[in-house]
């Protein structure tokens, strides 16, 4: 048996127990390869990586440490006997092996592996292997099998509601934050509105991380219940709560590899929305060659995947294909993002007019999906609750409920980048914005990001602002810098060029 | 500037920097996701992946810490000053993700690949994830660029030897350990062979490791060709060599995903072959379907890939392919085969008569990479330097020179597995023996393995041991136990079936 001890040793995910290389209970010293244990004496075994340690002040020849990940699984004070043993390699592992093969796998296979990914059987580098070998390819049936097994057996219901909604974007646009708006609109009109967002993975702010800005995200299930109650809607972080689990871990380790597959991406909105007990659910699949998806022939093959997938899981799913050529709205990073949102919400004058009409378009259609309403009547309701201020005051009622954030910060080193001619601005690069946007620290630190001052149509003299760059700290700031001269992602049609 | 403090945990390969929480250069406390950084004040910039600590005890807020792997590689006495700042993500990224997506890569990109993951900018997951996209298909030109890759700068140069010989079988046979009969009679005959052995990657034991059972195997360069200037031959490690690095780091995460390719074993061997100075290289393909190549096909594919690439590399390649139905010799674990190999090198009557043959066959085939030598002769050659004594004496010679090890112990935890019937052993399982080998500890314990009693032809009594496991420890031993009653891999004809 050996003492457990606790390191505060934060590992962004992956359980690490330390073992001293002179270990009474097991022989580690001339350990050569990363080693899986489990640890026994707690309610649930715990499945942990192997680190050797060689400083008894650290870990004594008895003890044996755990991270903080793996320290608040097991649940046992300092000092309580454990014991460990190898942990065999999960088989599922030969499903990997046979998906980089070619073969398509089965729906238990899929099981076997989400559940040895929520159980922790499975390394950080094990969990990349069976992305980038199921990303190649996966037909239909396996993306519901994936589905099916990410959604995990906690599915919350909503009772005596026959509708619930949700909506979500694919993404690759920044900017674009509709669900803050479609929200209380929708929850204005009388809908069911459990809006499940989440943090950032790749971009300049998540959903969630935009309305953190506001007002507390982070619910469990029972008080979303209070709040929805309260409100009708409620805009929450999806992984304060206790749902599709497996799909967290997965999403952790998409979001260090940089690799984000359509398979999976629909796989994973399905499972959480599943689970988050919708019934009818409206996908953005915005297009752009410089945005996620580039063509309407992969939007119509990313259609056809959710709404199959859709179907055979008894959701109800409208898939609307949009304009994703030019970022939405003039800020990004969440709280240029929040200050936009609530120029809409407010009627303000210099409220950003793209977000405002592909909101309203998109609430229009998801109250459509009220069987009392008539086809088409979406957008002129829509437009009501949102012209006569209702839509403002549920806002405004959903962050006193969710409780309302302190006042942001906005970064505060900034710097103007400016047209360097005259002239139109003709395009600007979705993909670079949000490139220049996150080394600027957007996606980690609220307050950094973009201020869009000109849009495409624009006119600009030679000089002009066309962007501001926002940072919190100077690392950042300086990586935003250097790759800004470069290339800032607009491009200005000189009017001379027209003659 | 932060103060630089040592944390002794070793972390199999991988770089960590340890920030307090409330580092006082860098605001690590909302920090969500594993970050990158460099660490700037010794002679090379060190890449390190950041782990967040909440005890002052273990790193202050104005301290640094770094593991093992990364102290080493910074150089730097505890309490030096060092700076830090974000890493960027490597472009070569990209490379992967170009990858998934089915496209070839140029050389360029292979190169740019392996370097940022020899200089360690890769995480164990960015390399997972190399692995498994360009596992499921690679053209052979890539496969060229990905082995020049590997390669690496320092080649290894035999001044005046215009042939500079090496044997590397690509495993799935238990046993087999013939490198160490056929080098001491090629060095006996006069060829320059300097074997480099690897340690078990999946198997129950590496050349290396039965190698280090009789003798030292750890030499660099300088002391590598003071052992071939004396014996001819050697057989050493190629881990202690300071060649084929960024290979180093990706054998090792191909052992903890347990994923390996033929275009990576491919790339791998013939990059550390070229790395060492080989100019002719015998490769034995052993098929068997329950070996690594099950089939004639598979292994035409992989000869035709190899020479290929041995042909733009200018190294003269012989690949042979040979049976791989069962186990070669009676041991299979380190020193199970060590004892086999002497048995053989002392013509010792109860010596394993296949694991004899089938060295003097393969020695012979790079005897004749003679010219001096007509064809077909080789095979006489080798038996009359193997019976003579002639090869016992050169291994004797090369074990004193390399430093004779101290006498190995076998594990003493041991079980025999008998036959369940009368009967002649039909079959012997490879992939199970080699599992339950791997569980009783075999590749981490140099005296865990399987005593292989009887053989394939072989008649056995009901009751009559098939195979004795050998285990260093509790553990190893309850695991192998636990699978050996399933199945042991003995496939025995009971005669009255034949009736």
């Amino acid at each position: 048996m050996l003492t457990l001890k606790y390191l505060p040793i934060t590992s962004f995910n992956e359980n690490i127990a330390y073992l001293h290389k002179d270990c009474i209970t097991y022989r580690v010293d001339d350990l050569n390869q990363l080693t899986k244990i489990e640890i026994h004496g707690g309610v649930k075994t715990v499945y942990a990586f192997l680190q050797i340690v060689d400083d008894a002040k650290l870990v004594k020849p008895n003890e044996i440490a755990l991270n903080s990940e793996a320290f608040d699984i097991i649940n046992l004070p300092e000092g309580a006997k454990v014991s460990i043993t190898l942990a065999p390699q999960p088989p599922s592992l030969n499903s990997i092996k046979r998906k980089i093969a070619g073969n398509v796998l089965s729906s238990a296979e899929y099981s076997a592996i989400i559940n040895d990914i929520a159980s922790k059987r499975y390394s950080n580098m094990d969990i990349a292997s069976f992305l980038v070998a199921s990303g190649s390819f996966m037909s239909a049936p396996e993306v519901l099998s994936l589905t099916e097994a990410m959604v995990g057996e906690r599915i919350i219901s909503w009772e005596n509601q026959s509708i619930v909604v949700d909506h979500h974007c694919l993404g690759g646009v920044p900017g674009n934050k509709t669900d803050l708006i479609i929200t209380p609109i929708v929850a204005a009109y009388g809908l069911t509105i459990p809006k499940t967002a989440s943090h950032s993975l790749t971009s300049c702010a998540g959903v969630a991380d935009t309305m953190s800005v506001l007002a507390n995200v982070d619910f469990d299930e029972e008080n979303l219940k209070k709040l929805i109650q309260k409100n009708n809607g409620a805009i929450v972080s999806y992984s304060a709560l206790d749902i599709a689990e497996a799909n967290k871990i997965v999403a952790n380790v998409e979001r260090q590899i940089g690799i984000t597959q359509y398979e999976h991406v629909a796989a994973s909105i399905l499972a959480i929305k599943m689970a988050a007990g919708i019934t009818h659910l409206l996908i953005d699949i915005p297009v752009g060659t410089k945005s996620r998806v580039k063509s309407s022939n992969e939007a119509m093959r990313l259609r056809k995947l959710m709404e199959y997938v859709g179907d055979m899981l008894s959701i109800e799913i409208d898939v609307v294909i949009t304009d994703g050529s030019e970022p939405i709205g003039n800020g990004v990073g969440a709280v240029l993002e929040a200050r936009d949102v609530m120029k809409v919400l407010m009627n303000k004058k210099d409220a950003p007019q793209d977000l405002r009409e592909k909101s309203l378009f998109l609430a229009g259609r998801i109250l459509e999906f009220d069987p009392k309403l008539r086809g088409g009547q979406g957008y002129a309701v829509a437009k009501e609750i949102l012209d006569s201020g209702q839509a403002l005051n549920v806002m405004n009622n959903i962050i006193r409920t969710q409780g309302q954030a302190p006042q942001p910060q906005l970064g505060k080193l900034t710097r103007d980048i400016v047209a360097n001619t005259d002239g139109i601005i003709e395009a600007i690069d979705n993909a670079r914005i949000n490139k220049i946007g996150v080394l600027a620290g957007a996606g980690q630190y609220v307050g950094a990001g973009l201020d869009l001052l000109k849009k495409v149509g624009d006119h600009v003299y030679q000089g002009e602002t066309l962007f501001r760059i926002h940072s919190c700290n100077a690392t950042d700031f300086a990586f935003a810098n250097s790759v800004v001269d470069g290339y800032n992602g607009y491009e200005i049609l000189n009017q001379d060029d027209e003659d």
